[in-house]
């Protein structure tokens, strides 16, 4: 197959203007994280297929930035063509651009793929040398992209009350009353999960992410939804019109928001006409506009709400700056805030989720014993390391993946994974964000660690969880490392702090335990999880970044716990549970300002055997049994007797050496 | 006497343009946090003597902004004429500005009292309703303050080498390589420890820091000294003059800053004649100018660097905007990573300081036992509380500190306190900066916390200790707070953390103990200390708040380790340390950044008394047993007998109750 570089080059010299560079973001056009097969541009043009990333090309040089989760997977999946940027180690991508390309450069971007924010900071960037950010009218990947796969025409669903806990009608309510507080008489509403929620819909347009290929524009009247009708049953459209929302092509968003930006949107009386709704809005128009009122209080409430890291520079470039209003969009904490009904849904979701983990542990338990004579999951020894060497009994890493999600697809409410599951053996598992292929991927080793984060996507729920476990004779280091990784993982859990708090703040207690021996990971430590929804939502999280420095976390919030530790070439370790925001009981209120504790609702055994207990303190110790009892208590229900015998096992009381 | 802000408030009127605020800020021309008592002017006008906070006075209103140290201080000291406003929870002065005063309102300031950093963030915010920062040619305050003080001349004297550790010549070299590598042919040294700092001299000019009002030019040929000339011995004089340093009059800076802008501020041949320099300068420059090289390279190079947060509003606009390169002050930074020999010096001044420290605790618990019938220092009961009623053996917060002050001003080197010495009684010491006044301070009492915070300058070091105790029968609430504190305290102190980490990072540590009880205090962590000059300089600190989260900690930087609980109108807790960054010993080194840890340099008992050994972790205990062992070997050989005695009681093991 050409290489993509070389095609992508061609065009740029012929483009008019020629190109000294071409942007080619990870994103969609709604800035996910995760987007769809035809949307995997830069994994195509790079072959790095990490979730996190950006592709520069200029005539002469092609590089990739990417995180400190993806540095070793990049460094293998790039050929000798590419050059790996270091995200936080090597300049941003503006600032090599402003520094390496000449003066009057010109930096094509597809403006469908860029946030206002991002463009806006390049060309803050670019203004040194008088660089350009030029928006092309096409996508240069999709040109040269010979077999991008195509556009599947999946169904829109209704997300029921019984999940959702709160009715379209009142998210809309209470939308308007934000727009209101902020002068705005509309709002853009671009990120794919923010509109899923908003409209109590869900749908298959990218794996893993429960979300339909979508936008909303809410107005103080009027409501519409942007998305492929093919996609839309005769429920859902009723459902809409019920709530009042009108429902408009997809392709359409981008000449009604010219139209919201003259103030010429207008709701057509019947969404069941689905003639050319364009057509329909000139015509109220027109209608309309001889009545305006142009009082100045209307002017002040003129304002159109855009969340500049989700809106693209396209959609952007319709608006008049001045009425403009740039802020992040209030569904991320309304979204991010669960209510009563998520919470509980939440909760089941990962009870059911813990029994699958359960099941999975005690099947591979099995099997390593008998496939691979390891000593297993209870015991140290070094174990017989038997080897049937039957192809079809091998273990890889995607084969037991395969089998875990068996045990969550038997479960009540299942309706897929929620990420790409990490199943990983020995230095695989250093991999941050390792994803095994069939045909290339690692068997399973009695003498290795095996990490696997894991998750998935219940009607009740989303989960995510990292265990870490070692079906064989752990070494004393795997182990110190493993017991400091608990640690961290039990200082956030048990953390109490007062509200105000960011997860910028918290960050530190999970790496102390870390830091005392030397160690650390480059990631962040939690990031919000949604309900039946996108496994990794924000406005929150807990890091180190800046940009965790903004948000407080709150009452109700979701937040993983997951500090880990990876030695390239060795081993990784990481544990991970889900948290619950709630309000603690302290036994005083110093500032009258309420103090916040976490709720972990994840349940599966820590692997005791991994824990050096002469390093654990009695507060600690305790901490494992008590978390351990509760485990058995919740996942009894879901388990058989042989399981349930296993987890009793699994989950007897630890004993300190002092 | 007639209240200030009447007399302000008509020349205000009757200013020309009329003024509708006038901002009297804390700061003196070098924005020093303590400033000479000539300089207090901010305590003038309003009465709040803290040593932070800004007043605002307009025509009907007067505000007082100060921080959580002070809150409760403020409102002890303010008349009800004032109004207080609480950093951190009311809107900042500029915006309060913007907010409340019409449009094109004019607030004066005296342009010498306030940064470039602080005046420009004013005018941004006045720029919403055209609002202007007056510069006032004269300072209002300073005409109503009929007995206003009267400036002392004091001498500067050198330090000497066996203290400072590095030569004038060794540091002015260090910074002119800094400037060539900022592309800066001069640097405006602003900040009086700076100053006293670069060329190796104390002076008296501030109360409790030795430094001298002047001002430093650093250019990449010379250095000027701008100081009050009948404050210089010969030998000073001769020191200077070997260094390459020309001094001048104090008051010229304002006309040779204006030299320098320009091109034309010249090093005179002579030092020793001391006529009009100015006139000199002017003379020089006039035989120069056919000379000059006007390469490009030279323009390039042409920058004058002066740090926005200490250089005046005043001295700043003397320069050309685009040729000032606005930075904090290499200086900073240099002065804060101490050298060997300051390590030394501190690391020494600390010893015969505890030492002091324990002598004064011994003579208390004595004379408690005594005058009160306290239990003292050991015991539990409540004492007999018998009462001597003679007032001269009465023990009063400002007697005990004064008995403190002489056991320090026995041991070598001393030069006088680092600061007011904080000796408070019961609800006092709620006051986080309580300042006792002889006429009206309390009586020490055997049922109270007692809380004192103090430190003195030696030439070899400055120190700050902080410790609690009680004389009596603590409650137990008393000692679970304590408690708290010393767990937080000594979580900051064991922390081992990479390279790279800030202090705004670590604050956190020593909370966590407290927030698990819902107990918070209302300022920052620690702050660097000077090697003999300022209690507190930075430009790093340990602290939630967001200027502490620019500065990384590094090896060799001293900080102090001060968490502390306080509960209005019953009781204070501080517990303070200074410490010293050091590269710690990991086994691993993740990441290849070195990680660093904390040597604690104070030595003193915390009162065991106090603690509740049920919530204490085995390490914890074990920390507290060590540092107290330490303590004894130490201070030693600066301890008689008797002194010793008590001090061995006093550090004997504690015993968990696991």
């Amino acid at each position: 197959m050409e290489d993509p570089l070389d095609a992508l080059r061609s065009l740029m010299a012929s483009h008019s203007p020629p190109l000294h560079a071409l942007v080619v973001p990870s994103e969609d056009n709604h800035q996910s994280e995760y987007v769809s097969a035809r949307d995997k541009r830069r994994a195509f043009v790079s072959g790095f297929t990490g979730s996190a990333g950006l592709a520069l090309i200029t005539m002469n040089e092609a590089l990739l930035w990417t995180d400190g989760r993806y540095f070793l997977q990049a460094t293998q999946q790039l050929t000798d063509r590419w050059k790996l940027m270091r995200i936080g180690e090597d300049p941003s991508v503006e600032i090599w651009i402003a520094d390496n390309l000449p003066s009057d450069a010109i930096v094509g971007i597809d403006p469908w793929c860029v946030s206002v924010e991002t463009a806006q900071r390049w060309e803050q960037a670019f203004l040194k040398k008088k660089q350009k950010l030029f928006q092309l009218s096409s996508n240069l990947v999709d040109e040269v992209w010979k077999d991008r796969p195509s556009a599947d025409i999946l169904p829109v669903t209704i997300h029921p009350l019984k999940f959702s806990g709160r009715t379209v009608a009142e998210k809309l309510k209470d939308l308007r009353k934000k727009l209101k507080v902020e002068k705005a008489n509309a709002i853009i509403v671009t990120a794919l999960d923010e509109v899923a929620w908003l409209y109590n819909v869900r749908g298959n347009d990218v794996a893993y992410n429960p979300v339909v290929h979508a936008y909303a524009v809410v107005t103080s009247e009027s409501a519409f939804f942007y998305v492929d009708k093919r996609k839309i049953s005769s429920e859902v459209f009723c459902f809409m019109d019920e709530n009042g929302i009108e429902i408009r092509e997809y392709s359409t968003v981008d000449s009604d928001v010219s139209l919201l930006a003259s103030g010429r949107l207008k709701y057509s009386s019947d969404t069941r006409d689905s003639q050319s709704d364009v057509q329909k809005a000139g015509k109220v128009d027109s209608h309309v506009t001889g009545n305006v009122d142009n009082t100045v209080e209307e002017k002040k409430h003129n304002m159109i709400w855009i969340d500049p890291s989700s809106c693209s520079l396209a959609l952007y470039s319709k608006l008049m700056p001045d009425r403009v209003f740039m802020q992040q969009s209030p569904l991320a904490l309304a979204k991010a805030i669960k209510n009563p009904t998520e919470l509980d849904g939440l909760r089941m979701a990962h009870i059911r989720d813990g029994a699958a983990v359960v099941q999975f542990l005690v099947w591979l338990d099995n099997q390593m014993q008998e496939i691979y004579g390891a000593s297993g999951y209870f015991y140290e020894s070094e174990g017989t390391h038997k080897r049937k060497h039957l192809d079809s009994m091998k273990l890889t890493e995607v084969s037991v993946s395969d089998k875990l999600e068996g045990f969550r697809a038997k479960q009540e409410n299942f309706k897929g994974l929620s990420f790409p599951t990490i199943s990983s053996v020995g230095p695989n598992a250093a991999v941050i964000h390792y994803s095994p292929e069939s045909n290339t991927c690692a068997e399973l080793d009695a003498n290795s660690i095996y990490l696997f984060d894991s998750g998935a996507q219940y009607l009740d729920g989303t989960t995510d969880i990292t265990r870490t476990v070692h079906l064989g004779k752990p070494s004393s280091h795997e182990k110190s490392c493993f017991t400091a990784v608990l640690q961290g993982h039990i200082a956030l859990d048990t953390a109490k702090f007062p509200n105000g708090t960011t997860g910028h703040a918290l960050d530190i207690l999970a790496r102390i335990p870390l830091w005392k021996d030397g160690l650390d990971y480059r990631h962040g430590t939690g990031h919000g999880i949604g309900s039946y929804l996108n496994v990794h939502e924000g406005p929150h999280l807990i890091s180190f970044k800046p940009h965790a420095r903004n948000v407080p976390l709150q009452a109700s919030m979701t937040v993983t716990d997951e500090p880990g530790y990876y030695e390239d070439g060795n081993f990784g370790i990481r544990l991970e549970n889900v948290l619950i925001v709630k309000e603690a009981s302290t036994k005083f209120n110093f500032g009258e300002k309420g103090y916040l504790a976490f709720e972990h609702i994840t349940w599966a055994p820590y692997q005791k055997k991994l824990m050096d207990l002469t390093l654990l303190m009695p507060e600690e110790i305790e901490w494992v049994n008590s978390y351990h009892a509760e485990c058995r208590k919740v996942l009894a229900p879901y388990l058989n007797e042989q399981e349930m015998e296993w987890l009793k096992k699994a989950t007897e009381p630890i004993h300190g050496s002092a």
